[in-house]
């Protein structure tokens, strides 16, 4: 077994190492900055710890897919954010903020190329699996993004809805993480799908934690300022939700106040805050959480290998999903 | 053998059973729309043509390969439009201009998917070979597009990096389309490398008749309104060679011209086809597409088969390369 930090470490020198040409810079610049600007690398660790899981018996023959994965989620974030007009992404101006969307474009399209070129390095008995598994997971990304930008023009969502969107946007691209894990190591059919299980569920609980620190979190610990969701009209869990639970006077309540283009930040956050705190949000949305939470461990449980083998992917999953910052 | 038609039918029918999901329709309509409106899919012809020229044993194992060519091309079509403002594609509305920027980059991001989840379904054994082949022609081709764009912000471009950027966007992409037909019938990698060099050659006649016929083909034929390369700024072999050849107050003639914003479209095409005529540019451009036709047909003389069997993929070029309409 290994620990967590010597796989971080790892995961850090082989990105370094990746081959990233000098020219054309427009077009490599953006990418070498996007890898620099950092992120926790949460996912690659996702494939290492679950080629661990299963005893792979060298853990180098999981980096490619790992690497693949992180790829693909720079590939995603970079097209995200232009169809979003996210001006800044860790911190840093977004590459289509410091260059122009042409070039994010472009450099989004060769990440997505870059990650395939790292899943062919994966064992050639394993390919036709390890690519299949990537495709579908890349294809319900796309759809996900694709459900957001329907729901922005929508005014009502159905919860299935809201929590079938964010399933394909972010919980599947940790499930495929892990599945790619388990299909590298040999891992059994069922444990390579429980293991899945667990990420995409770790994912709906993560997501819905997000959409909970929005509006409780402690801004000193949470680095954002509190009520960016409510403020950017974003369709969250609690949003969803409190439509869900509301009569129809609340709902009015709640549709004019996120259609009211004049009123003032503070007072919009306040008044949407009051309406989820009469409506008990924030306790439906931490059972919500719970519940995933639950069957993500139950998942976890099941696998047909040693408690102790677990133990990592356990406290990633208790860190993740237990921060208050 | 197969009769190029034969080839022709396949891949239209080949291409209808895709299945491409109904939900959300933001995403797959515009993907059924792209590949509906046409186009002559000559790209999947040179991979199944390649495949038929080595004597594949069944040409339906070259397929796949050949779907994911004509998805690539499709894809990075989807995207080059977005970045060049194109309002129009084969006749009809660009997916941007009908739907609009965000919805055109996912379809093409799907589209992308897409044409690994085909690369995917080639015979195991020759899967790390196709997607290393494949993934080298993608990476190149976004080089390509992103030096098309570097040279639109510059005055002066030398011929061989005009060429080079050709190369890259366009040429390499027939080139791939061949070999990956050579890979997947076991052709020696000498013929596969011959097969290729036959398809970049051709790529690079083909563009600079593109260019030529935008100024000296027969609009009747050519169904496109003659100069709109020049009205477009756009660099092509004519310039470039022109720069390349003019004396100095030629080129600031030549540049002048295509720095005034004022003038008349039609007296500032013919004042530029006026400089083309002094400086003889038709038939060096004529020249020089006759040296990649050479070096193209060279390529396949060399190829180890019999004589009968490359007829089918000389008469293909031949029609590309001596077309006037």
């Amino acid at each position: 077994m290994y620990q967590t930090s010597e796989l971080q470490q790892r995961i850090a020198e082989s990105l370094a190492d990746i081959h990233i040409p000098e020219r054309p810079s427009n077009l490599y610049d953006p990418i070498r900055y996007m890898l620099q600007i950092g992120g926790k690398r949460i996912r690659p660790l996702l494939t290492l710890m679950a080629a661990d899981l299963f005893s792979i018996t060298d853990i180098d023959r999981a980096m490619p897919a790992a690497l693949a994965i992180e790829l693909f989620h720079n590939f995603s974030l970079v097209h995200d954010d232009i169809m979003d007009g996210a001006p800044l992404r860790r911190g840093q101006q977004t590459i289509h903020e410091r260059w122009n969307n042409n070039v994010a474009i472009l450099a989004g399209d060769s990440l997505l190329v870059m990650a395939y070129a790292q899943l062919a390095r994966c064992a050639g008995s394993k390919l036709p699996e390890v690519i299949n598994t990537f495709n579908r997971m890349a294809s319900a990304v796309c759809e996900g993004q694709q459900l957001d930008m329907d729901f922005e023009h929508r005014t009502h969502v159905t919860l299935d809805e809201y929590l079938h969107m964010i399933t394909l946007k972010t919980s599947v691209l940790l499930g495929a993480a892990l599945e790619l894990g388990a299909i590298l190591s040999d891992a059994a059919k069922t444990d390579a799908q429980l293991i899945r299980r667990f990420g995409v569920n770790v994912g709906l609980a993560f997501q819905l934690q997000d959409d909970l620190l929005d509006v409780y979190g402690n801004p000193r610990h949470f680095g954002k300022k509190p009520g960016g969701d409510i403020l950017a009209n974003k369709k969250t869990y609690l949003l969803v939700k409190a439509l869900d639970v509301a009569d129809d006077a609340t709902s009015t309540e709640l549709a004019d106040l996120f259609a009211d283009p004049h009123l003032e930040s503070r007072q919009k956050i306040a008044r949407v805050k009051g309406i989820y705190d009469r409506l008990n949000i924030q306790s439906l949305a931490e059972a919500g959480k719970q519940l995933y939470i639950d069957e993500a461990f139950k998942a976890l449980d099941d696998i047909q290998v040693s408690e102790a083998h677990k133990t990592p992917l356990r406290t990633l999953a208790q860190n993740l999903l237990h921060r208050q910052q």
